[in-house]
């Protein structure tokens, strides 16, 4: 039975860092739409261990998941980032409806979203991770250097170059927005994997941005975050801090050169 | 304008490798369903090129693209493997349509599409290129083998036992896929990652498959082999050899202990 439209939403994430929870939690505030972030409950680490442990077989609609962040809307538990995105982009008002006149726009704002983690949010984990995700830091140190140094020089430019390029398409339609002349969960998605990497790499982040040959890029970041709803929500206890999670603050690793 | 249901289908890919265009050419010839490849016409690394040049800026439909996979259908151009098989999979009988019963499968089934591409595909490429995609192999030989040790003894059992537990559980219905009972997309995406992984690291997968501890997953992979048309496919010249894509046959890699 699809969950009714009136069910509450629960996000279930990670406590402690905004992580890939993140994107999910933009959109609702965005929409103003209430939401519960199990992050911030008591118990809320068991909560996630509960869904992705190896007893846990899901039911007889819902598929068991792998990681977080989930999505519980009834009886649905909605499991991957873009996936939980593309779930409820047209029901916050964040994307194309399929019944819309551009019934396919769903489909370009779910491309531009996987695009933007792949190159913004999951390479830039790696860049402190390179060889192993249950390792520590200290046990890959020299190697996330070399990582990061080849991530800041060639790859976060080419991701930049591309956004760039996509705002500049007539695809993009008017205004700051990535696509149709409208704000989408796209954009949500890459202001936040901006301000991740303005966290995480703040000096060379800068020197980018000093160029100007991303300047519709940072002219999208500012827009979304001067969002009234998303203004209020950065400075809110909702917006967790970034800590120990996909952004963190190794200045070693933020090179310019 | 939504192309017609009976514009043609053409992939555009790189030539000379399997790659992630692999998963978009397992689901026509599953289907029997006629497709243009591009990485089998002359030219065909020039109509990459193309489309992902920096002067490349899409039209009023489509976003300019970051990187192949790219399906042309009608006037629309599609990219990101798992969205390109999110469009294609209900119109090719691949995952559950829109107005069905089961309204929300289509939902599991991207999900299931994106944690086999994370932790089976994308993070093995990382197993030769662990620094940089855009370094040789040779520059990042030691840091490929602590990656590849890492991975075929956390990761890769970790991402199977994942599955092995999507198969037991009640959502998958009967018989040997992924979900509801009935192959999908994400069956023969899974059966790719793992064929692919068979070629890089073979003894380190036979270790795997010998411990019995996946017995479902490989029999999903064997079920997805003998299916008519993929059988017929995998022998015929339309199948690309792998080479220098995703996964790759450096010895050295395929470790057991």
């Amino acid at each position: 039975m699809p969950p009714s439209e009136e069910a509450p939403y629960t996000l279930i994430y990670w406590p402690e860092i905004p992580g890939r929870g993140e994107h999910v939690r933009l959109a609702f505030e965005e929409a103003g739409v209430a939401y519960t972030d199990t992050a911030r409950e008591k118990d809320g680490v068991n909560e996630v261990l509960s869904r992705i442990g190896p007893s846990n077989l899901g039911d007889g609609l819902n598929p068991p998941m792998f990681a977080p962040p989930m999505l519980q809307h009834g009886d649905l538990v909605i499991n991957q980032t873009s996936n939980i995105l593309l779930y409820l982009g047209p029901k916050l008002g964040l994307a194309p409806k399929p019944g819309d006149q551009d019934a396919h726009g769903i489909l370009f704002v779910n491309e531009l979203t996987l695009t933007a983690l792949d190159g913004l949010s999951n390479e830039v984990h790696d860049c402190h991770h390179p060889i192993g995700s249950g390792l520590y830091y200290e046990d890959q140190k020299e190697e996330s250097l070399r990582k990061s140094k080849d991530y800041v020089s060639t790859r976060l430019p080419k991701f930049l170059s591309y956004f760039e390029r996509v705002l500049k398409s007539k695809a993009s339609g008017d205004g700051p927005w990535l696509y149709g002349g409208k704000l989408t969960y796209a954009d949500l998605v890459l202001f936040q994997c901006i301000d991740g990497i303005h966290f995480m790499f703040p000096k060379a982040l800068k020197k980018l941005q000093d160029s100007n040959d991303y300047a519709a890029v940072f002219t999208l970041y500012d827009a979304v975050k001067e969002r009234p709803r998303i203004k209020a929500y950065l400075t809110s206890d909702r917006r967790q801090k970034y800590s120990m999670g996909i952004y963190r603050s190794y200045p070693e690793l933020d090179v310019t050169d």
